[in-house]
């Protein structure tokens, strides 16, 4: 396939002339138009712009079904809603849910995500009939949850043309025993999976931690090992000075979520700070419940804009910075090594945006997708080749019935007031 | 003409199966739709959201030419790549600019806006023609400018059925001296108009004012009586409760640009303060070149969230509280008293989403509407019952001429690098 007449952002060069061409699920090409081979069929880009698939680091994707349930509430408020409504799931809905979640973030120009959620092996099955990439695992709170890794490490790594990868899940320190936590490092050790975990999100988790265990979640995970091997934490909003040294000489990916962090009261994750230390940043929404969107330009856009209002330092960060941490960061944080830049021998994961109003008059390409660009400026998603969202369509999927089941299943979990 | 088949919000009241029912420029009808008269047209909302138009209570508009200039720049070092940019334009670049920029807004489901820009009558000419709801006026800094708004006033106020109104327009206490902002008061109330100028925006303004006129911009205007009158101030980014309780006590409509203010570095507007202390607040986008998106949809997320976070209290504000603000309130700030309700007797500006995978599954419509919808699920946009956007057209412009007239605009500026 070859994209033409685009403005070509690789995530590291920019053609204003550009072309991009795969062969199958790979990049072959990527530069100026002029100088591009021939590549089987033909996609005009009539002048917009094509850049790296978003990639979403921290989700709760099923939780789309609880979009707009019990918003504007204090989080223990909202808590009281959402438990029952997670404890009543069944598979079917997780994989709807899923399904819907994944529709809702191709049409969003997100191309890969890491999931952590329940009844995953639902929700693995989505992922892979949707093609898109993702990471997932199960926020796991003692060792039933797990054990259940192992099968999901033996059944769905390196699914799917190694679309899907598996990742040991723990929930949070004040969700999980001391020997929960040990027990999902050396399971996660044993299997050779990473670990992804809720880090340091609210003052009152780190206030607990430390009259529970007598330290900060950072000390106390540090000193089971679980940062010994390839961790991604989410949210990360209350940590030291002496923690970001810790988290950024470890190697760990943070991943931010600065509207659910801001959403539910947690406070800002301090961005400027970790990339000064050295820290790996990348990008999530979190679950739809509590942001209430899957939507990584939107996510994209809070972060380049808290740390230049909070700092009152408008060059940091820069719009390129932004969209490498919300692209290539976030395929590293996942385990995809050859995702996140178009450049040949890299995946075929791109978004075509449209030749907007809102684009023009197209000054300076990465401060249009950062500050400019919307999610509604997606025309095409493609992950591994596929197009898997084209103008309104999802080719592969059925729409409409996905649709008409979640109606269906927030009905029967009487969400819907409707 | 009839909407049906939409869950309707009103900006007061949410009707789960509404329909809304227009008469030319006016509202008849809203409210469920077993109840609905019959009305003409019929437009079946296929179970979208219809609500008020958003009203973008400051903004600069042709500045949509420089979209992207200067990004990630400190302020001074921004001015200087911008000014000599205005200084070039001319009334025929104003007015495609200010077109382009209203096609921008009626996209994004913006149906009224407040101009303060230069080359005025190009603006408002450009503002007539589109259709959309608009208050103009100069951003001036001497007698001159002050002085162009009787020509304004006599020959603009009130054109295209009340849609046009005329502001006297004051840039800034750092821009103009003692005796400009004296007479733009005169002018003003000779003229009856009301005020729109920038206030305390930065910090470095508030300590300049207080170096050059011994008091802080607050009190400096407001010893000249500019407050009396209706007044719409800008920003309002750096001002401590005493100018607070001041400002409420005279009824001045806040604008509050939460994008501008931390893309530009500074600050963030205390809402919750505001709010608490009785002051009338509005929402605006600011110029595209420091947003840098005509998008009252990202901006309503962003007063919304900063509150939330910065306080660490999910429960303020409300989504229908930010609603208002974006919505009756901004209608209110510009002088158009019966604009921003969906209410029989109002003018028909309404905004049709819709029914997107990303408002699934609608558990709550105005929280739908504020964290997870955004401009790219505008499907239709009306102002005065006229459809002035229409699933990517918009009837009664040509969109392409315009697209090509500003990028020809932009070339000869030298702002487009291709």
């Amino acid at each position: 396939m070859k994209i033409r007449n685009v403005r070509l952002y690789t995530g590291e060069e920019e053609y204003r002339k550009g072309c991009l061409v795969t062969d199958g699920a790979f990049i072959t090409y990527a530069g100026p138009e002029e100088a591009a081979p021939e590549g089987g069929e033909v996609v005009d880009g009539r002048g917009g712009i094509l850049m790296p698939g978003l990639c979403n680091a921290h989700t709760h994707a099923a939780m789309v079904l609880f979009r707009g349930v019990g918003s504007d509430l204090a989080l223990m408020d909202w808590l009281d809603k959402i438990v029952p409504l997670e404890e009543a799931l069944t598979p079917e809905m997780v994989y709807d849910a899923t399904s819907l979640a994944c529709a809702e973030m191709l049409k969003n120009g997100v191309t890969a995500f890491a999931d952590m959620y329940r009844h995953m092996d639902a929700a693995f099955q989505a992922a892979l009939d949707c093609g898109i990439r993702a990471n997932m695992n199960r926020g796991s709170s003692g060792p039933e949850g797990v054990d259940s890794h192992r099968a999901w490490a033996r059944d769905w790594h390196g699914a799917g043309d190694g679309r899907i990868r598996v990742t040991m899940g723990l929930h949070a320190e004040y969700t999980s025993d001391e020997n929960t936590v040990r027990y999902a490092v050396e399971t996660a050790r044993a299997l050779g999976l990473g670990m992804h975990l809720h880090l340091s999100e609210t003052a009152g988790e780190v206030e607990g931690c430390v009259r529970r265990r007598g330290a900060r979640p950072v000390e106390y995970f540090d000193k089971m090992g679980l940062f010994d091997g390839p961790t991604l934490a989410a949210h990360c909003v209350h940590i030291n000075d002496e923690e970001r040294v810790l988290l950024a000489q470890k190697g760990v990916w943070m991943a931010h979520c600065p509207a659910s962090n801001l959403k539910l009261g947690s406070g800002v994750f301090d961005l400027a700070a970790a990339l000064d230390t050295g820290c790996r940043v990348c990008l999530g929404t979190d679950g739809a419940s509590s942001n209430n969107a899957l939507d990584m330009f939107r996510e994209m856009y809070l972060m380049a804009l808290l740390p230049k209002g909070l700092r009152r330092d408008p060059t940091r960060p820069a719009a390129k910075e932004c969209l490498s941490i919300a692209s290539r960061n976030g395929a590293l944080a996942m385990g995809y090594e050859d995702v996140g830049l178009l450049k040949p021998g890299f995946r075929a994961d791109w978004v075509l945006l449209g030749d907007e109003i809102g684009l023009m008059p197209g000054a300076d390409t990465a401060a249009d997708i950062v500050y400019a660009a919307g999610s509604g400026f997606v025309r095409m998603t493609a992950v591994n080749g596929r197009v898997l969202y084209r103008e309104g369509e999802f080719p592969g999927m059925d729409i409409q019935r996905l649709k008409a089941r979640c109606r269906e299943h927030a009905r029967a979990l009487g969400v819907e007031k409707a």
